[in-house]
């Protein structure tokens, strides 16, 4: 409890206290928040991704499933925070954590994000949020304008209108994703004639009353896994999400998905929806969205565009072109979390057409009731918080120029990156990067020199020996805690699109200098030497290969 | 842009300032900080509602759907906040709040969620959050044995065990719900032969394997609307989900349900799941837990308990009792963002066994390897904040006995609050107060007395203006902002089951005082007597009815 007594005590006195705002700069919990800012600048300032302690070293920690018995001061408690959770957290924004999506953040948004909290209101309705529900509206309203260009007359109209909504704010683009694939199946399984609609008879008597055989959602083998767990929870099964071939560029074959479409229908299959990937979270890749939007056309599917992570780019007039195409969808799915750089816990799905979240539309009786300005009535989510102010006041202080020069910075960097890649000889670019995530792996220079002569077969069992020192280095480098770099599991044509692992980097961060890309480079050359065992088998191989 | 000169400015450095952690007390952000804070206590000490101002008014403020193309300063933005956005946002804090399950927060997690925004940890996987995923883990298994009462032996084997999990942390309520209705569907239509699963074929390859017409959830006509939307996303539509009768205190007949199951097995329809309710949203009622357990049990049903609410009441040793019956449930549903006093955007489900969430297993290359102790694994959300640690420090704080207090003290004031209500002349309780939460309605004095003369259809043409009076009082006491209501519609059995408006109140802040109840009641005593027009016609049927 907040007490200036000895030991912490549970009397319904002490606990109002601590509900009670308190007064003036010398109280104890204005000591305490000045003394965790304090630790915390000095944590956000320190240049390494994590200490080197391993996992089940910190369980120890929190096995405990006891709920206490004992109250702890808040001191205390702040203390042991900083001592067990923080400093063993990972530095998601220094500037050598370059292997997620994750950026150091607007420090702006330190304290305005305290506005959120103290506030605390729910956005389910505007009996808890008031002003928080306009705002959000202009918020998605932002959004959708950035993605669709309409005109000033288009927002009046539909902005704020009650039985409309030009999207739903969300904790992440998974939510986001199902949503709009929630919307496209409802739309494409609607209520006619007798039918009542997939939402009120359920997905069986849907199939039968339209008389289909399955289900399908189409999307490049490179789409997000979450795509999957979203034909999951909507009863079209994992199966239903059919995979299409990528070319080396990672993008999607528009002649495949063609292809696939006509073969699912010959089957008595629905593709109900198309989902085109900007930025697919492993290459970075832009599928080509005009084509793919053309397809849908013709074929009568949604299309959607999961640009979670490149949605950002359309911020930046010079790279904009990247997602041509992107105002052909009925739906498309941003995280402000991921390249709007606000903290986690910020998604949206944006809708071309104000009517279409008509098909998942709900009311209550105590709240979201008919013709009301709930933003409830369209979310998947319930009591959600008010999150979208951080949106806004990123846009507002940061303007469009300037996430336009973050876009632009990072993109570049990653261009930079991939040329001094090029450069070296004992590494190789595995994917150009488009925006700025880029993929490489580590090979020594004469073990290069020997693949030409290696038949198929030497080619795979090296690839192999490179799988385990790519995941070999990419973990140390990790346990090291110095910097951070992800894997992931590619198939590359110059790897005979065998499993390749690669190094996985995104340049997000503005503040990662090229010195730094540098020094990840040479880190994990050094690393590679502390694999003797596994540099021997490589020589080993190499050696027959020349032989 | 933090920045001393005049007029923000576009341009990288400006840009690398602003993601720069500040140094030293003296910064503008610092200064910016210190005085947004004392402008939040001021606004949290204030003791209204809201400012009287309509949404269309506010809306103005929040029409420009266009990204701003100049930046602006943080101070002006921050200014530009509380003018138009927090003093026309909810005090959801306020003691005379009593309309929603939102209330005051214990003010040391405004410092403590500092942690949370500024290491910006991304929960889906370990190389993003470190300590903070054994940290939910630990969470996830306070709450897992706070149902369930495991020993230690238990929560040693499986709470940080990779391949299983207690339960997930997610957004709020809704998505727990879904969750746990996902599991059940899942193992409800699990592989067998050569059916693959629900999860990978979808449910209508499911419906013909097994046989079934169609699927089923049973819940109380009490249940949230929430499982709606639950039955519509899972395909199972919603007129699978079954409401089923309650009795006068507002709790499902266990006989009705059980009849209700049987029906639609004859009907080839398979109830995979019944939800018991532990604190129903519009009058607080707790199912029977046991019997409903035990009905369950005989008809292999999934059996969950939405206790997003009600569940906080557990860690009260003297009304824990009220949910007797809670530990047979194969999972339960907890909102740590409702009466545990947690922010927006706490929600958790627990499941009894360990391995229960498999069936909703999923995996990626990059993330969430097989073996990993990755918790994205198991949820439906994908990025995901770390929240966890708000719940886990108030634990710690507050500890058990403290959260003992305030549910105890909360509970006390609503049945205070009942037999104030019963002792006027001119209020009529309607649903007594299980937990904190209660409904009532006004009704003036000579009209009640008036009541036992009139006949079934005078009693409803005077239950419909009394409805109208109900919203008029209701809405004009939310607009002038001194204290708030909620209201629903209820079909209590002294008024026939007609469809009866009635004000609804939440007890949880524990800075509500009994006089602002009484202030409550004199309130909207005043207020109907400003609806000359509805008292008039409400007098002329009286007199008919004495007549």
């Amino acid at each position: 409890m907040v007490s200036e007594h000895k030991t912490a005590d549970v009397s319904f006195e002490s606990l109002l206290r601590i509900f009670t705002v308190p007064e003036g700069p010398d109280s104890t919990l204005t000591k305490i928040d000045e003394e965790l800012s304090r630790n915390l600048n000095k944590f956000l300032r320190e240049h390494i991704v994590a200490e080197e302690k391993p996992l089940r070293e910190i369980e120890k920690d929190f096995s405990n499933a006891a709920i206490p018995e004992q109250p702890e001061f808040v001191s205390d408690h702040t203390q042991h925070l900083l001592d067990t959770l923080v400093s063993h957290s990972v530095h998601t924004s220094a500037p050598s954590f370059i292997g997620h999506m994750t950026s150091a953040l607007p420090y702006f948004l330190m304290p305005l994000s305290k506005i959120m909290i103290a506030l605390n209101q729910n956005l389910v309705k505007i009996e808890t949020s008031k002003a928080f529900t306009p705002l959000e509206r202009q918020v998605l309203g932002m959004l959708h304008r950035l993605i669709y260009h309409r005109d000033d007359a288009f927002y009046s109209q539909w902005m704020h209108s009650a039985n409309h909504s030009l999207g739903a704010f969300c904790s992440g683009g998974t939510i986001a994703n199902i949503t709009a694939l929630w919307v496209a199946r409802n739309n494409a399984l609607r209520a006619t004639g007798d039918f009542k609609g997939v939402e009120k008879e359920g997905l069986f008597k849907a199939m039968k009353h339209y008389g289909y055989e399955g289900l399908a959602v189409l999307v490049s083998e490179r789409g997000h896994y979450s795509l999957k767990k979203a034909a999951d929870v909507l009863g079209i099964g994992q199966e239903g999400l059919v995979a299409i071939k990528t070319g080396s560029d990672n993008r999607i074959c528009p002649k495949a998905l063609k292809q696939k479409i006509t073969e699912l229908k010959a089957q008595n299959i629905k593709p109900f929806a198309v989902i085109g990937v900007a930025g697919t979270t492993e290459t970075g890749s832009i599928d080509p969205l005009e084509e793919m939007a053309q397809i849908c056309a013709e074929e009568d599917c949604h299309f959607h565009i999961d640009a979670a992570w490149g949605g950002a780019t359309l911020m930046s007039n010079n790279y904009r072109h990247l997602l041509q195409g992107v105002e052909l969808a009925d739906s498309v799915t941003i995280d402000a979390h991921k390249q709007l750089y606000i903290p986690m816990g910020a998604g949206m799905v944006l809708f071309k057409n104000p009517d279409a979240m008509k098909s998942i539309e709900h009311h209550a009786q105590y709240i979201l009731r008919k013709g009301s300005k709930d933003l409830g009535s369209h979310t998947l989510e319930g009591s959600r918080s008010g999150m979208a102010m951080l949106v806004y006041a990123a846009m507002h202080i940061i303007s469009r120029p300037g996430y336009e020069l973050l876009i632009d910075q990072s993109i570049e960097k990653a261009k930079y990156f991939a040329s001094l890649i090029t450069q070296q000889d004992d590494f190789e670019l595995v994917s150009e990067p488009e925006l700025c995530l880029l993929t490489y792996r580590y090979i020594p220079a004469h073990v290069r020199q020997s693949l030409e002569q290696a038949n198929a077969k030497q080619k795979a069992e090296l690839n192999e020996l490179l799988n385990d020192l790519t995941k070999f280095i990419q973990k140390r480098q990790r346990e090291t805690g110095k910097s951070f770099v992800s894997r992931t599991r590619l198939n590359p044509n110059q790897w005979d699109r065998l499993n390749t692992i690669v190094f996985r980097v995104v340049l997000a961060n503005p503040l990662t200098g090229r010195d730094i890309l540098s020094t990840v480079l040479e880190e994990q050359r050094e690393i590679a030497q502390t694999a003797p065992n596994l540099m021997a088998r490589i020589e080993k191989l190499v050696k027959q290969i020349n032989a």
